[in-house]
């Protein structure tokens, strides 16, 4: 497998003519790639940096001048989003300052002193909790993902599908961190749910007083009630200082600020499980509940508007995941979906959490459709684009999972498109 | 196990009469108790944050005011180092700009365009790679601690040992984050590893020109030209924009802001292995390399200036790891190492990294000394001090991994100590 690279890394030069070599290799944009034409060696550093002394140790760190990533943060409005530089991260982990955002009234500022959670409704002892009192009970800490079920909307629509755009702009309502909390079952189990009931009423603190109905089941399941994210506090846009988890589901339902647990019998029919995060299916039905994320892959490299500067080996990366525990197998296409092989899965591999995946591909400069699809362990693959058309109409708004594709034009421009119909 | 926390956990007023409630829960420190005396109610919000719009999405998040973790960054010199916030993190991840930091000639500004990294020395084709060189070979990401070999020197003072010191100043000097690179190996074939080669020198750009002698055994083995920390770049800090991984091996050799590998068949003796990083002996001896970090454990809570604020159920928690592969268990006592009772530990436990400890202990009120050990799969019981006496003497300046305690007085204060020398 590393036949490749070490045939196709461009000879850079000996070390006795080394400063005036060309510079090769890795070039990101067509504005790089013109700036390569003009430019005979690579930037250097003003000072030599052996020759000075550096900086101190302090506090707080920093990025480096020349690193500075970016959400996606278009519109100033409380009903908002932003999303996380997908192209520009490594791994799995999203740095806490670059995970997406889906606000529905703005981002409360809420000190944790005067934070409660209250749970009642069909419980024995209904009860008011301070932030210590939650963060007393026994924690655990685990790597999820979280997605907003909105997410890759660019990658379903049939009309007006855009070519010029970004991972980060399609895919990037999607993020991964370390989560620490308690178990909900533990809470629930401290003030004892009655007979009979079978959901739970979670609100958030913010302006719209977010809601979802939650089935008690997954409530007792795997549910946390999370305020670490990255071994520190939750960040405020994730929910600080308290929100619930629900692994593997829709990021709308792990309510963020949350200050309110009543166990009911049945869902509450809130604003954002009628008017909103349904699913219209064929045949006019909706369905109303789609709380998990199937299994879905997203390339990150090669994407728009990244130019391949030239033939030979290239990694083709990007992530997997699914809310129903672990991905088994990604696959990558490079012709459309004609024919797949197995990408490498970077372990570890863990339960609803996301996977970094990474194929050599020798590029060979003539046109290619760069795909990739995942399969979880209950045996679900992505599907494409026109089976989730067939299976739900095209006027979902909600949960585009299916097989996204990338063009490599022959002059090495990659576009946006979606498999089979590029 | 969650009988205790159940029954400890304060009963929080019910809904009606929960305003007038007296915080309960957990105090961290001496100043906090004083404080609850002198107030009835916990702090509340101004403003109700469901009354009110909040602010918008934006690029870069930023942290709750009230959650300011910092290093602790002591001296301003150039030779300097400072601790991660061990006490306020969670799970295993540290925030990258909390990584500690531990410079020998400061921070380098270093241009990502024009670094470049040069491979010579018994080696067919020596040859020099920019950043986009390196980034192009097929990467991984892989989620490591590192620890410098000094960390912990308060843990092994058999004369000056402070009680009042944090977990921050004691063992702070230890991060964990996911790294991504390429592996050396792919880059040592590149250039082609001579017959007879055996080391290799690696140098930094800083101005103390860092350099250790690595065998080649481990740079084929696991070590990674490292560019990615925690899905983003390097920090500065941390040795952007490149470093050398040497996963469970001591900090120092892991050589930041690295430009220069020149293949041996010797240790090339430089001013870090010889007049330091070297381990005086039991005898007049010294062991010149010792680069493993041997397993070791470490309790975050309870530990100094905390106070447990009434007797009953707490979460005893903290960090173990070990160079030599993964953590197999980690026992926790609360009688001075007279009894121990095994810890939970938090998955996935992945070899050379962090795995988050956790024991749930009835405090009865009276004088008790909590301590850990770490066992890994080598079979390798971390030492109590004696033991590290015993093997070594009372010179050496680095790896002091032996057992750590705290002295949990009858009032709640938490002191450091050292086992059965409490």
């Amino acid at each position: 497998m590393n036949e490749g690279p070490r045939r196709r890394i461009s000879r850079r030069a000996w070390i006795a003519g080394a400063t005036g070599a060309v510079a090769a290799g890795l070039v990101k944009t067509r504005a790089d790639a013109l700036s390569l034409v003009a430019q005979e060696a690579p930037a250097r550093a003003a000072v030599d940096p052996t020759k000075v002394p550096g900086r101190f140790t302090s506090e707080v760190g920093r990025r480096a001048t020349g690193e500075q990533p970016r959400r996606l943060a278009r519109t100033q409005a409380l009903s908002s989003s932003s999303q996380s530089p997908l192209q520009d991260l490594m791994g799995i982990v999203t740095p806490s300052d670059l995970h997406f955002e889906r606000h529905h009234a703005g981002i409360p500022e809420i000190a944790k002193g005067g934070h409660e959670l209250l749970v009642h409704g069909m419980v024995d002892r209904p009860m008011v909790f301070t932030m210590a009192d939650v963060e007393r009970f026994p924690r655990v800490s685990r790597l999820y993902f979280i997605e907003c079920s909105g997410n890759g909307g660019a990658a379903y629509s049939r009309d007006s599908m855009p070519t010029e755009i970004t991972v980060q702009a399609l895919d990037g309502l999607f993020s991964t961190s370390e989560w620490t909390g308690v178990p909900l079952a533990t809470v629930l189990r401290e003030v004892g749910v009655r007979r009979g009931a079978s959901w739970l009423l979670a609100e958030g603190s913010d302006a719209a007083m977010m809601s979802r109905s939650i089935p008690l089941d997954k409530a007792m399941d795997d549910a946390l009630l999370a305020f670490g994210q990255n071994g520190e506090a939750i960040r405020p846009e994730q929910g600080y200082p308290l929100r619930l988890m629900l692994p593997g589901w829709e990021g709308n339902a792990q309510i963020k600020w949350l200050r309110r647990i009543e166990v009911t019998d049945r869902p509450t029919m809130t604003r954002e499980e009628t008017s909103k995060y349904t699913d219209p299916l064929a045949g006019g039905t909706a369905r109303q509940f789609s709380f998990v994320m199937d299994a879905k892959s997203t390339i990150t490299f090669p994407t728009y508007p990244y130019l391949l500067p030239e033939r030979g080996w290239w990694e083709i990366t990007g992530l997997a995941w699914s809310g129903r525990g672990r991905i088994t197998r990604v696959e990558v296409s490079t012709d459309g979906g004609r024919s797949w092989a197995d990408a490498a899965l970077q372990g570890p591999v863990l339960p609803k959490c996301t996977v970094r995946f990474r194929h050599l591909w020798d590029w060979n400069g003539r046109e290619a459709i760069v795909m990739s699809r995942a399969t979880d362990e209950t045996g679900y693959v992505q599907p494409t684009v026109q089976q989730l058309w067939d299976a739900r109409g095209d006027r979902t708004r909600y949960h585009f999972n299916n097989q996204r594709a990338w063009k490599v034009a022959s002059d090495g421009a990659v576009t946006f498109g979606l498999g089979e119909l590029v």
